[in-house]
């Protein structure tokens, strides 16, 4: 996977754009969507040759955003290292994002040119399936950010404007990953939209736990700089939930908060998020999500592939990374 | 066309997205690209509802570069009107760009979508060569404005980095424009090639025109800021073929261009172009440049298509706006 990431930009030209995207790519992360496609498509059976163009696809569009993101929030650093705009600047990071989404089609594209080219057939009904998944993804995400973004100027959210909000900026694209995987491996209808299904849980649940690590997690372990939600009055699980319940003094801090105005008062707001018990509340909310992503796979035959998955949303249910 | 651009984005949520995409997509441009596509189609016969998608999908490509770019490039005015990011801010700007593209791809997809559930048989061939062709010309408009990117920061380029430059930013998009007609209108591989070689010339040629219209143009009616261009140190073919042959005070004065410290002397830096000849040599290579497109359609058989291609280089070769 890593591998296949390093050749796409590799050698590309000009370097004001290549180079940016091998600093990008080369930073590690956890590769947790492309994994996830690989893991779908094992999980109905598929091979991991067929199905890596698609990983690689989809870890781009990952990446893209977060180099687009990073811009639009101004955040300095990303798995530990100066993000592209910091780096360089915010015109490189503009056009290295825009970049890696065409290199992200060419991959999907290339890789059913390359298996049609292999003798392996027509072109698969499947594919376009997977083109269509995978832009309606990139157009989810993209309204999922402009959500966040409107949010920041909002003195408050409501929790079911954040569920939405999440669910197009994160889960989306985390379930395109599964449903993409389940396409690619050659999955069943009903395979597909259970590993979509499952794909989406984790998804909410691994923004809510990033939520939280924004408070709890520990800088050098989890990349990004803690607190910076509170800095930029991101409306975050636990704002919007702390909001819901706190009172007097309490409810000024985390208005002030949602204002944009608490860069200086993260340990303080720690102790509301938890006083008002919305740590708690995410807590519980991400282990309903894993388990509900998890049944959603018992109607599959035991396998290793569907250990693997089961295994795989507990994981990152606990990380702190 | 128009029409169906409107309703591509009439709806959509969250507005901070959307409005800024309503606001770039009516005000106007000469849609140019997306009408060579659906000339290329008819001049192979095609019927322009099966083309349309493919036209909407190319105008998105190009005005999510044109909505990118002017934030590169600090641009504040397009059309006359104020750029996106100017009127919000550059992280609506980068997020409605992202949009469009994704917008694009869907308008390609979608398509094809329509045209297989109205029972005109199955996906074709040519929808896949569609997308490979739109996603090669994103790539290439991406490193080619990397190239401009580039350039601003360079003391002098030779006029074969300008032309290597302009084909990937400008005329690849043009090429594919018209190569995506003749694919969905169901042309030969021989009608394909040719229209793709005459909007390759055609783009070329534009692009030249669009740099000496930075310099001779009107504002009013050009939509935008003259002189731009030397206010930023572009390598435009003006500055480039007036620095091959400039001495003393003229090149003095081109070489402060070059290094973006021209933007008060519009005027002077003018006189040289036309002193040195490079205005009249922008002309003479644009009429070549348009000759050979048109006679890259000798081959097909006279129709009225054939005549508003060969009617359509000449208009762009005199353009003003």
């Amino acid at each position: 996977m890593n591998r296949e990431l390093r050749v796409l930009v590799m050698s590309g030209k000009p370097a004001i754009v290549y180079a940016p995207l091998r600093h990008a790519l080369s930073s590690g992360g956890k590769r947790l969507r492309a994994l996830l496609v690989l893991l779908a498509s094992k999980a109905v059976g598929g091979n991991d040759a067929v199905a890596l163009p698609a990983a690689v696809a989809v870890e781009c569009l990952h990446n893209f955003t977060l180099i687009h993101d990073d811009v639009m929030d101004r955040s300095p650093v990303r798995r530990g290292r100066p993000t592209v705009h910091a780096k360089w600047n915010d015109a490189v990071a503009v056009l290295a994002g825009d970049q890696l989404m065409a290199l992200g089609y060419e991959s999907l594209l290339g890789g059913e040119g390359r298996r049609v080219q292999a003798g392996k057939g027509k072109p698969r009904a499947g594919a376009a399936r997977i083109l269509s998944v995978y832009t309606r993804a990139y157009r989810h995400v993209c309204e999922g950010q402009g959500y966040d973004l409107e949010f920041e100027g909002r003195r408050a959210v409501t929790m079911r404007e954040y569920r939405r909000m999440i669910d197009l900026k994160t889960a989306r694209v985390i379930a395109a990953a599964a449903e993409i995987g389940a396409l690619a491996g050659g999955g069943s209808p009903e395979e597909v939209r259970a590993l979509r299904g499952y794909g989406e849980r984790l998804g909410l649940a691994f923004q809510i736990r990033d939520d939280v690590l924004d408070v709890t997690g520990v800088q050098k372990e989890f990349g990004k700089k803690i607190g910076g939600d509170i800095a930029r009055g991101k409306k975050t699980y636990l704002l919007v939930k702390a909001m819901e319940t706190a009172r007097g003094r309490d409810a000024a801090l985390l208005r002030r908060v949602a204002m944009g105005r608490g860069a200086r008062l993260v340990g303080q707001v720690r102790s509301v998020y938890e006083r008002t018990g919305a740590v708690d509340a995410a807590a519980r909310e991400i282990g309903k999500l894993t388990r509900t992503a998890k049944s959603g796979l018992r109607s599959f035959p035991g396998s290793a592939g569907k250990a693997i998955l089961l295994d795989f949303a507990d994981r990152l249910a606990d990380r702190t990374a």
